[in-house]
């Protein structure tokens, strides 16, 4: 995919270069308008749970980010067109002002998709002016780094439209498709090796050298204990075993608040997981269809993963290990720019850990807190990922439905230890 | 409008005649098209709390009327075009199988408006070839009887619809306006008149010429004490007098379930009433605009008018009570065909009672019961109206959103004690 | 019981006499001390659902009355152990002040049993002095209205003791004993009749004379169709062949609310009712034993009881229709003075209408309403009775565990249609 | 106090020896049961929220835990009083079997108090019998092992019910002295010190000699960067400066988890503080009294401890950065023995780090989780600390609930970050 390429050329030299991020803005605010080709207006206005927001509240947000961080800021005579939307597509930004409650974004009929894309097309506009403007002055070095964290903010939100899209669609009984996708393959996956690390003390998290999170700083030396490592995802058929040993009624397998959650929730599989007449069938993105046992499992919450392990007499790794590994690797795998929007099977015979990146987050077992000596940015940018350093679990690696521009080795993503909606998936590690 | 006239003629002959029907039937099932024509499709989409359906539901489920009750027992080759549709626009009848959840009907993009729009130009041609052939043989009266309900039912979802987009438009902070109304004419309005009814023993109940729902029937003696009934409806402008004396604030003016409810809910006016420097503002389906005093208060609860009752003095009407005065007026006043979509000041020097058909449903004090000797229709039909004989209160005299074809004197309409979000308003009474 | 016919003796001359009313409250007082003997004080502490309160607070809350209706107001140097009681102990006027709220009686470990005993040590102290200065002068007819208004107040803790008490014990797993009962006598119960009346207009509601509740007056003509009413309770045995009909698996003998509720709460069977290798067991105030198909069936809820009429083609009756019979009627049964609490077999043989009075409260189909020109007392106790007049049903006859001078024909019991640990059962009528 | 010596004495050899065991597990039970001394029996009856656990149960469920892992194993003939109690005070082993509902432990009347004290004596009768008989032949090391954890278990309920007592207490509005306390003595508190530590690879965790839980081993390597660390505990004072800031009012100083948490609850200040006449009072197990501006903040969660600390430009301590400053202190300090049960202000002049053990435990920012290469106990027992890792703050130190036996450098306590009823404090950290 273009947008990729493009944002990569803009670390060529020791700054950004306003013509490279303008080509990745504009990259990146198609690729999320293709996203939304094979939907209709009204797919694009479901909230099927708190956690999912509509497709049409995604595209509006992700324009208010450059709005409020650049536009506002940056365009003395740049006007909205509708004051509310501050307040209506603000999705947690407490410094910026009053949110709408998120819980209600599935309530909004207006503005209707049409109008978002108006919208789109504003905010495009004003941004075409600046870069046009800055093109000549070179804008500042401070506005473009907004800029690029607005384009890598508007691929993580490429990623919740197909999370959440897949969602209502499966929370309709009709169960529609979201578009085609390749007929899944089955394959014959070798047996799980163990591959071994030895302890050492590591350098962890990202030494500065282009964009990252301010998550995933300041680099710092970690203990890492000796350990092994799966060489491949767990798989679907693997997953079914876990399953069919009672892994779900057997109690000294989980966490006690995940017991009380499969109790209360009536969870005996992975999300988008149905059993008829002893085949259990899922759903893709491309509506439901056979399981593939070789495909990596997916949907699984923490809680389901840290069970899995627990029955294999394995551990999930945590984000150290993940990272000690990973940063060694080249990033390649399934992304969404393969086009598959689903995990895909191993093939036969790939050496050294492979599926690192791509396929599935990986559920760490690392819980997600600052790195010693964390500073969150300054002003309201700095509630982007601080804020939320409690109760939730570290995830690496990104997925079949993240572009692979997005991710790094050190690349920290988070979730609530129920979530099951992303893309996940689970990688074990064992003492060495 | 058109579809009156035409369903008061398949009266005129002792039985039902099918084409009378057919025409009713045709006329009825446009005007429900007509209603959406100032929508998008996704405001068709939007439930804004659980009461509230969809345009699109309603759309859907009145055709899934037909073809439940109609179609599939009267054409041997009938075909759904999809056998969802079954389950999903069932609203409560058990006996004709599983309900998709009432308070899910929000999260469903599909069907799209247009194919809702293909269903019912499905159900219309299936139900005109059922005329078609009826015409020549002349349908059976059981057949014709249940159309002839169904052709209510669909007059009560129309007032289901703009009660349901007043509310989904309200709860957007855009406040969308559903079309341009009428401005407000201020009127001066006469002060409140007590008419005189001597005590009697009296017939209530539809005495079986024309149609009625179940509910209406058998009629019945009732000893009617002496009375004195208010010759309109309470006004803005008197209902804000309760407001500014404290109403909301002293308990002993309120049933004990009112005074918890309007804790928890923050009552403090009617629904669609704001209170902006001094100024009331509500919301109608054109949209928010200043109080008019002089039109009838709107949006009240059984649970507010009780205690503006109170306040006063006074009481809301027992059934038989509205009843006895009812039956003697000609069915008129500000109905749906009107235009208006809001409730309208009496003009001054009306004679008599006034406003008791339009412009409001008017909360009586009786608790929603079967009549002595009721029985249910036979059949999941019988589910229409009886098995909410509990926790509901009787409401009388049609609105300024019901179809003036679809109100009787014996017409019982009924909602919850909190109910707020039809077109509710308060007429008193006085012991005689 | 002694207290009872003290009490009747008041009524002998045209006003209440204060030597008369002192025995009474004497009687009644001890009367609700000598319930507690079986309990031990934690026994007395325990709130086991919102509905139920503790002992203790009954204990205090009896005394709280005398206290803020009689002695405030009518001894001018009266002084409470503790300002805080007065609002600990107010159940629901709010003229008299705020109330500790409902749901935490029993989160208060403090007053203890033996600081409630000393209150109503005090309380009763104070009334003696009271009573002995009224002896001299006579007290004022109004204050000796208070205080047999208290005493019948009293006399309704004294059913709610044994009612919270009973369900107290149920929730606790080690299913302990009030105290013993006397042993089930299975009796062969005679097939149901059905008592013809004639339709007629009646006079409904207290005549006056004597003491009743606001809730009972005014009396009103009612006219009352032709019914036959069954002569006897509907029995366990009876609502067995319900349950084994599948009564509680189908829809179309319930009314909406009821089929809602039946889901949620997994309604299967009365409350109390535990089935064992396919016995029944019961909960009694003796603790568990087995069920007796002759004994009315108790502690159902109205939907329950509505239900079980539709299955029989039959209805509950309407209070009106009650109240026809059951005025003609000597007011005798199985009330608390004959210490069974617990209903029991009808004796084979027993001609007219019987049960009517005692063993188990009668659900009526009629809501809890205001009859025709009711006026709620001035002040505060017009809180007693008025303001729960909705979405509440009307019970009539008393119970096992009712003080048998505590009840009359025109006397309205209410509760919601949920309830089910009140002594409630079934009494069936048909049209004439 | 006793009980610790003894229990210290067991470790002289190289295992346990059962005389040492005897004699600790005679101290702790008596100590238990002295801490109920000052109560009625209905205060140990009170579950004043689902946290919380009525007094009754916790000395029921502290022998319940000798009865399930000593007695029944280990004695061949042991009876239990009534076999219902092995479910009714199962506090969360699945192992084991089905439990009580936590929530519902405040409903149970039975056993009363009176019955506890007797199933207590039972089961220490039994023990003693298994002492006695251990002394000839000397008990299996693995049995004294689960005895010995049943004693530190047993002092952990201690605590707990000093927790929950002063909760109970505070929840009823006649607020109840558990006893009487010594008076607080306001004390000039010298300014915060910061001390300097250098970073370098640490051993963290337990090393093996001695008791301790597993979640405390085993030993690991970690490294701990350089830091600052405050001399001693913030105060009241200092948080009162927090609180006149504005500090509930900023969101940018809060997690949003904790953001949400104190709109939804209205906290605006510790538990246990309110404001009358510009003057806070705090609930102590002596009852209301003036706040001691010099003495510890206690009863703040983890999301006010990470506010405090985030509005001094501060953080909390790692566990790892505490455990490497206490691991050198000699541990004393304010516990359960110096009788206060309140924390104290520090006496002015004390060098180095003062009050890191005592007093109030201290929130750390690391969740609980396992170290590497964590095993859990085998067997039920595994369910003590495992699988609680998620979702949990750790917290340091011990508090002057805590027995002083009790405690541990290693020793992490664990709540979940929105805990208040604990004896909770702040210590800050900055980087060095």
């Amino acid at each position: 995919m273009r947008e990729t390429n493009s944002l990569n050329r803009s670390y060529a030299g020791q700054g950004l270069e306003s013509k490279a991020v303008a080509a990745s803005y504009s990259a990146i605010r198609q690729a999320s308008e293709a996203l939304c080709e094979p939907l209709e207006p009204e797919d694009c206005c479901i909230q099927s749970m708190p956690d999912v927001s509509p497709t049409k509240w995604h595209l509006a947000h992700t324009s208010w980010f450059f709005e409020t961080f650049v536009l506002k800021p940056g365009l003395a005579d740049y006007r909205s067109p509708n004051p509310l939307y501050e307040f209506l597509f603000n999705s947690y930004y407490n410094a910026v002002g009053e949110q709408y409650s998120r819980c209600r974004r599935g309530l909004l009929s207006r503005p209707t998709l049409s109008e978002v894309m108006a919208y789109r097309a504003h905010v495009d506009e004003a941004m075409d002016g600046l870069f046009a403007a800055g093109l000549a002055s070179d804008l500042e070095q401070d506005l473009l780094a907004v800029i690029e964290m607005g384009i890598h903010h508007e691929q993580q939100h490429q990623e919740l439209m197909l999370m959440d899209i897949k969602h209502v669609f499966y929370r309709n009984p009709l169960r529609p498709a979201y578009r085609e996708l390749p007929e899944s393959s089955q394959q014959e996956v070798a047996p799980l090796t163990w591959l071994p690390f030895n302890g050492d003390l590591q350098s962890i998290g990202h030494n500065g050298e282009g964009f990252a999170y301010d998550n995933e700083a300041p680099q710092h030396r970690a203990y890492v204990e000796s350990f092994l490592i799966a060489d491949r995802l767990i798989t679907c058929s693997e997953y079914v075993e876990f399953i069919e040993d009672g892994g779900y009624e057997r109690p000294e397998l989980w966490l006690s608040d995940a017991w009380q959650i499969i109790q209360t929730r009536a969870w005996r599989a992975p999300l988008y997981w149905e059993c008829e007449d002893d085949q259990w069938q899922i759903m893709t993105l491309g509506g439901m269809r056979d399981l593939d046992p070789s495909e990596p499992v997916c949907h699984v919450s923490f809680y389901e993963a840290d069970a899995y392990a627990r029955w294999m007499g394995c551990w999930l790794p945590r984000e150290s290990v993940w990272e000690t590994v990973a940063r060694k690797l080249p990033i390649e795998g399934n992304f969404r720019e393969q086009d598959c929007l689903h995990p895909t099977p191993l093939v036969y015979g790939t050496a050294g850990p492979a599926q690192m990146f791509g396929d599935v987050w990986e559920w760490t077992c690392s819980p997600y807190c600052a790195y010693p000596g964390y500073r969150a940015r300054d002003g309201a940018l700095g509630e982007y990922n601080g804020k939320f350093m409690c109760n939730q679990m570290v995830l690496r690696g990104g997925s079949c439905a993240t572009p692979i521009s997005h991710i790094r080795a050190t690349y920290r993503n988070f979730f609530p230890p129920d979530a099951r909606w992303p893309f996940t998936g689970i990688r074990l590690t064992k003492e060495g």
